[in-house]
């Protein structure tokens, strides 16, 4: 094949840009790749006037996704202008309609709507390709369909959210209270619009649901994951945590189980040596685990003009190379719904209590462990100099009910001077 | 497509069993995913009888490998015999001729002869494959090829040899020899019959030029790779580095440079810090860079049988799933020879001298460093017992010409006690 590959863009923000620039200036790279060359004929955006660094002259405009979407001469549409809803679904159901690929960065829209577009796509013989949706820059949608297909997965996991990281880590290494990295983080411009997407949780979430469709053969599910942001997190946390060798991540697992289907989205604590403890700031990791392969870690860049072009230009030369997959592995057709594991999956829990000063206090607290089953494999009690005690306790295995019991006692032994603080240690 | 995909398995080592224990174990999971059935018609292997634990008796058998490619049932002849000649090479020929797609994890074989293979499978259509030749179960030829392909890239780097960082991981924690280890590890089985493949830095050496090929659109050219082994790496050194903050690992380095093409595969310290240095025992490590997507890190098992047949099963699901692509991620009849860079990248070094325990022995040194253009980063001379005084330092950056002949004029000073050592400090 050596006639063009003709892509119509839709969103000339920092990532279409990044797109614009990669075809711009590395086109004869892409074309010794693939074997054709890569051209863009249309574009798309809110704004036409606005000076984006790039000459865009060449490209024809339109005002209206959908009409882009549907140019006989544009064989690609690229969806870079996000939102789970409005021009961003309808001009990827005009794309479909009107027989052309898809290549979108949208995890919010795939995530509500992947399991319909996916369907009606291949109804027609066309691919939605999403590697720029999760994670960046890292190649994970395609390592996890196509690199380890020969596995059986049985876990995936995930900091997916550099933001969250950054707010995190920037707590731990300058001392800094949730508010105050929080105020830093909007300053520097690292917040979503609205910024309960990222610190709540949500975003990463939306990602997770999408490895989850592929990693298990199911069909996308994002309301079926439990999701807890990072904004009760304090740094007492933090501090204590990294006293018994943990960092605390917005962590995101999902497991098949005996039960079905796990999906988290919640702040975990992770052993400070392991490669999740170590990732420093806005950087994602993807852990992703199976039955032959073992254990995988993928790590880059999780958003930014450049990372995310790449993954999306990935999608591309695929598509130019005559690579045709179903969007989420195996035919949106097959996607079997997911069951919901009610219960989720034993596991050891970092306890933070502050008790009254009195004796007898530890002893009603380690009471209610014992009764409901926990047993402890670590405590710290910490000096003090007024007549809170910090107590810091790490479990072994229990189930969250046996602990959600052991929360509610705790208040009617009336020696907590403060709500217990529990977090999950996720075993990586 | 619905007829099934056929494959002849050629070696019935630990990968060949493997590669039969998926196909029987996960054949619904694996016709979900490719749309197919995968099927074994027929193995080859030098003794026939043989508990291999798993039954074989739906299989043709063939004692010649060359047969088993050539016959008529087999769609992909998979070789897992190993070897850069011989069998190997005269099977994956035939099958070629007979018009077979190849997948094979035998990195020597590629390093050797890819150039030709690729060519002589291109000319016919048909595809070799080999993500199970380069650090096991990490997809990374899939994430070189495909999943960064909108990249230039500029560097790739990787521990890649499980055995070697096992020798170096060991002998730091229990304070071991290099011979004490290695010893330990021959036991243990871990290294290759003629161990100078691992230990010295061949079998890594062979997976960086296949890397390199891929990631600089270059010929395999093996010879180039500059190749140093561990040999000499004592557990002084090692301690030593870990003083100053960074771990001694045998790493590759695959860099274009103005210059031209450099590859290493050579001991270097990292820092102890980074995804490369906190990297322990057999797991293998390949760190990516593009111009678009920064840095991508890809951690796991680099060998055994569960993630090297995962590798081979990746490659056997593409062809199942019609992904066609050259051997090299471009046509092999337009990879370029690789000009071979002569001089490296200027790098910071680390220098551990035996100075005589002498008045001005500390000056001489440093004079001639200064005359060479050579300046200290940082310098440490340790408390000794005897009249040696051991002195550890970490130069800027330097060219390696200007250390070569700084190590040179050392040795007229008449102060050092012993031959002095320098290794390499990459920038990761």
């Amino acid at each position: 094949m050596t006639h063009p590959l003709r892509l119509g863009i839709a969103g000339l923000g920092t990532v279409g840009i990044g797109v614009v620039k990669i075809v711009r200036q590395k086109a004869a790279l892409l074309e010794a790749r693939t074997g054709r060359p890569i051209e863009i004929t249309a574009v798309s955006a809110r704004t036409r006037r606005k000076d984006r660094g790039v000459n865009l002259d060449g490209y024809a405009w339109e005002d209206d996704p959908v009409k882009l979407a549907q140019r006989e001469d544009v064989d690609v549409y690229v969806e870079l202008m996000g939102g789970s809803n409005g021009p961003a679904k309808a001009s990827i159901e005009a794309a479909i309609a009107a027989g052309k690929d898809v290549v979108t960065a949208n995890k919010a829209l795939l995530a509500l709507h992947g399991q319909a577009l996916a369907e009606s796509a291949e109804a027609v013989g066309r691919v939605i390709r999403f590697e720029a949706a999760v994670a960046g820059g890292i190649p994970v949608v395609k390592a996890l369909t196509e690199g380890l297909a020969g596995n059986e997965i049985t876990r995936v996991m995930g900091v997916m959210n550099g933001t969250c990281n950054y707010i995190l880590t920037r707590m731990e290494s300058a001392g800094l209270s949730y508010e105050e990295v929080f105020k830093e983080a909007s300053d520097l411009g690292y917040l979503e619009a609205d910024p309960t997407l990222d610190v709540g949780g949500i975003d990463a979430g939306h990602k997770l649901a999408l490895l989850a469709s592929i990693a298990f053969g199911t069909k996308v599910d994002f309301e079926a994951v439990r999701l807890e942001g990072i904004e009760r997190i304090t740094s007492e946390d933090i501090a204590a945590a990294a006293d018994m060798d943990y960092k605390i991540k917005l962590l995101g697992v999902a497991q098949m189980t005996g039960r079905g289907l796990v999906q988290r989205m919640t702040p975990c604590l992770v052993p400070d040596s392991s490669p999740l403890g170590q990732l420093q700031n806005a950087t994602n990791m993807v852990v992703i685990e199976g039955d032959s392969v073992g254990q995988i870690v993928l790590r880059g860049a999780g958003a930014g003009e450049g990372p995310t072009a790449s993954a999306v230009m990935a999608d591309v030369l695929d598509i130019a190379r005559g690579i045709r997959l179903s969007t989420f592995g195996q035919p949106a057709a097959s996607l079997k719904p997911a069951k919901v594991a009610e219960v989720s999956v034993p596991a050891p829990y970092y306890l933070r209590l502050k008790l009254q000063d009195k004796p007898g206090a530890l002893a009603k607290v380690a009471k209610v462990l014992g009764e409901n089953g926990i047993s402890i494999d670590r405590m710290r009690q910490y000096g003090h100099a007024d007549t809170t005690a910090p107590v810091l306790i790490v479990t072994h295995k229990t189930d969250r009910d046996a602990l959600d019991n052991a929360l509610e006692e705790f208040a009617k032994t009336g020696v907590l001077e403060a709500e217990p603080v529990a977090i999950r240690i996720e075993t990586v």
